[in-house]
């Protein structure tokens, strides 16, 4: 037996079918345990089918047109455009009670995707893959979004189907088993959803209510309903998303995708809510839940707690450290890398996490941005690179490939001993040879072939021919981003790997690493001759940028250990001589 | 000689032309003074002409195309579409320099419309008039907007030269003398400016930069720039006005029409800064200056101070206590009123402010709202009508032509006792006979069509026929908005006159009237007689709405003396006998 339950308050008529027959739904009873946040269920619409069971197939018929997939469908085995699937999401045998997720200030965090992080590409092969975070040293893994999106591979930012993993990764239960063997390792899980837009392909909630207003315009088209008429509905579809995730799937956290694309004037922010929900989940469960937005707008508000009229989000991606490493390391200056690329972003970035902090953008051709004063560093995530930063070239190059292995080495060694939660890239710990591109699998030729000249577009601006552009929609693109996980033994990869092991472990030991306050820390650099000191506590990071070996001054301290360094390294009366794109590690004592 | 000087980025070649002739002007020179805030005065364009002179028209030819006005012209003398005229802001003689403004905690605001105050609707007819709302008692002149709009006669919120003072009301320097003869019999004066669009007609400004955006909608169109690229400069035009009404205007505060159509994702908020704006003018010219937003988001965050995340705004409209009165005084319950209407919403207004602070709202088919907790009453504005309730009917009806004389008396009794800042209509201290139509005069028969049509279809919904519903294009229309002034000498005018009159010195007179504290308000009533106590301190109000006599329990105090009644009532043992709609103020000793 199963009641169906469906907020479709658009239709004047409401069927569901279920293994090929259609019943009758009814409309505006409230049933208990109903989602609903309308009174007397307006806009639901139910029915009880004694011959239901876990599994079955089904679609929900609209004033006779359908079946249409259930905008909160569990699973999609067939794809976005197919019949729901019944799941039982209490069936699962979780192994995971004593396990206790790490605090923020104390994370490690890798992100990967699904389709590329192993071969195989799925739930359970990623799990075999589990005990190398371990041995890395992560504490944090953080999922790309799994929710069901167009065709078989893709980045998944395009989910329409919020509450099912994608088919293509494993079932349902594949995900839990994933999750559990997480825990069971002592790995915290984080899950990236996308609450800003839904996917060209397979969006069918507007036929079923208003979750979509003109009010505001996305790059996807209209944005989102979260304040207008009926909007209690669409907010409550986000949050039980949220919550179905942490709760029925055990993630100890969220990422939330660019939260500059979530629009609303309602008095309570979407965000602040959303927080609030989530708050009482982890009251519930006795867990600690994350909130971790990425959000464009270099603005604290996300993070102020809440009676400084703040969202009380728990970290927010830091993409300010990270174009200002990223110019630094490669001398890219092209596009929004315009507004960085000196040490002195590089040293406002350590301070103060946004270089733009109402200062004016060249790039945004406006100010930009707000004090983080009073905020710890273990509010934002730093990165050297991350799955967008990558992705989003014409032909997805990660750092390894645009930059020394020097640089690269300073890099990892700058985010690691940052102020500010770590995280790396799948891959970033080797210096992995393959690319990690822009790709997709939309099956209507016009949408396929709209994304594909979109993305050969976008990179001619930057002088890339079309026949160079990595074709989003070859299957080719997709394949050659997965990791070639033999390559890890070989060297360089190997010495790259045992480096970043080293920082990680490095992180852990040093207790001035632990201090989150970004006012404690301090630099000291030459733009000309292109060297920066960052000091926390006894540590002192060295970093020689240029390529040529010279003199960098070392804050006036005694009797110095050296933790960690690329190369050789003489020291002299308070100088050190590094060679040419080096760095080192120091403790006074 | 004078520097001409304007922000035009988005045409290769500007030129000027001054008394017909035509100079070329230079881009990207910042010039001493300008208000640019791009680097290198990217964007703006000057010239110095030695023969130019104060008086003398002119305007801006874009690309060979015009010429159009100055977006910050000072005065439109033939209107939206034609030249600008030079005008010298430093020329007038002010004689206010010991003029101190009332604050808002003691204020009793009297909101007025230019063209309809008085017979000839000019700035200068105004201050005859002013004499007369020193006699009533009040302290604030609020003039709807000013800016030039549109035609010769309109409301003004159809402004598209917002730096000019309409030229049907009179020149600047005639503003001037208005201001300035306010200040003179001590009255604060406040203006009303707009924001969050501009008129259909004569908006020249997309053709000189980035001032509208696609990425919000607005009933007028596309919104307005506050967050994109060159938005500095859009921001700046905004806030450059304001400041330019306080300084060379003298006005003591602005209030700002309806901000929820301010749309802005910056991470300071368009109103933030403007707030902060105007208090650094107010420490520069030591005068206090104030902000009173029109909202219909119910947030708190307009009002809460900076260091707890609100915008700091000094007080707001508060739309709920009205539509509470409203509805409770005339049985109107019909679109946005279906939310309001029972004494007990008047209750939770009286002590909270908003009725919608988090609750479900059926017309709005969302919760609404955010507590006001910790706010003084004196952070509203309290209303029993406005231009806007008035106006906005379909033959613009004051309360005096929709409820009875009693219930018109419990009205103002209720707006003056209220913690709020009271606030009156012009004509409603008498009650007068005369409507408050909505009226235009559009110029192009395409919009003024549109105009026309689309108000007879508003009220259609609301059962009136075109035929009935005030043309507001017809010169009629305007016409009988005027105010009779000789009927104030009529009954039941004269005796209005006096309530008010009365209820105002009783305001000024009680202390427990002037406490804002809205959590000291205590209420108690019968929600099915319908009648209502309000008691703030040693005041009580005792509110009969029924139309029959009936016995209402007092609070047990002691030793009432009477303040005021709209009718003999007989008291005995803590109950008053109160005859059909009426209202009686007493006070315990």
């Amino acid at each position: 037996m199963h009641t169906f339950r469906v907020w479709a308050p658009l239709p004047k008529k409401v069927e569901v079918q279920v293994n090929g027959k259609i019943f009758p739904m009814t409309h505006g009873v409230e049933t208990a345990g109903s989602p609903s946040r309308s009174p007397q269920g307006e806009g639901w619409w139910t029915v009880e089918i004694p011959s239901a069971k876990t599994g079955d197939d089904y679609g929900f018929i609209l004033d006779g047109e359908g079946p249409f997939p259930d905008p909160r469908s569990a699973s999609q085995p067939d794809g976005i455009h197919k019949l729901s699937r019944l799941v039982d999401q209490d069936l699962f045998s979780w192994t995971d009670k004593n396990f206790q997720a790490t605090p923020l200030s104390a994370a490690v965090i890798y992100e990967l995707h699904l389709g590329t992080f192993t071969p195989a590409g799925t739930f359970l092969a990623a799990i075999e893959k589990l005990d190398h975070l371990v041995a890395l040293g992560v504490t944090h893994v953080e999922l790309m979004p799994v929710a069901e999106f167009s065709g078989d591979h893709g980045w998944g930012y395009d989910g329409v189907d919020l509450f099912a993993p994608h088919h293509a990764y494993g079932t349902p239960d594949d995900l839990k088993k994933m999750v559990d063997a997480c825990h069971e390792r002592g790995l915290t899980v984080i899950l990236d959803v996308v609450y800003n837009h839904l996917g060209p392909s397979g969006n069918y909630l507007a036929k079923f209510g208003p979750y979509f207003t003109k009010k505001y315009a996305s790059p996807w088209g209209e944005g989102i309903n979260f304040d207008g008429a009926d909007s209690n509905e669409v907010r409550r579809f986000f949050f039980d998303n949220a919550l179905m995730w942490l709760r029925d799937f055990h993630f100890d956290g969220l990422r939330l995708d660019a939260v500059h694309g979530i629009l609303d004037t309602s008095a309570i922010h979407f965000l602040e809510q959303l927080k609030v929900e989530v708050e009482q989940l982890s009251t519930q469960l006795s867990r600690d839940l994350v909130l971790i937005p990425e959000s464009d707008l270099n603005d604290p508000r996300l993070l102020w707690p809440r009676e400084y009229g703040g969202f009380q989000l728990d970290a927010q991606w830091s993409d300010d450290f990270h174009h200002t490493l990223h110019t630094i390391l490669t001398g890219e200056y092209s596009g929004y890398y315009s507004d960085y690329g000196k040490l002195e972003h590089l040293a406002k970035a350590l301070r103060h996490a946004f270089v733009y902090d109402g200062n004016f953008s060249v790039h945004r051709r406006r100010n930009h941005g707000r004090s983080t004063e009073g905020l710890s560093g273990h509010r934002f995530l730093g990165y050297l690179q991350n799955h967008d930063q990558i992705g989003n070239r014409a032909i997805g190059e990660r750092s390894s490939q645009l930059m020394s292995l020097g640089k690269l080495k300073i890099g990892a060694a700058l985010v690691f001993t940052s102020p500010f939660v770590p995280m790396i890239f799948q891959g970033e710990e080797w210096g992995a040879s393959t690319p990690f591109c822009f790709f997709t699998d939309h099956r209507e030729p016009a949408l396929a072939k709209a994304v594909r000249e979109g993305r050969c577009q976008e990179f001619a601006a930057f002088g890339w021919k079309p026949e160079d552009t990595a074709d989003p929609q070859a299957r080719e693109t997709f394949e050659k981003s997965k990791l070639n996980w033999p390559e890890i033994a070989r060297e360089p990869h190997r010495k790259m790997f045992a480096w970043h092991q080293k920082l990680i472990q490095l992180r852990r030991a040093e207790p001035a690493l632990h201090d989150g306050r970004m006012d404690a820390v301090k630099t000291h650099f030459d733009e000309a001759a292109r060297w920066l000191v960052m000091q926390r506590g006894d540590i002192s990071v060295v970093c020689n940028f240029a390529d040529r070996e010279q003199k960098i001054s070392l804050p006036p301290k005694k009797f110095r250990s050296l933790l960690a360094s690329t190369t050789d390294v003489k020291f002299s009366d308070g100088d050190a001589m590094l060679p040419p794109e080096s760095v080192v590690i120091l403790k006074s004592e």
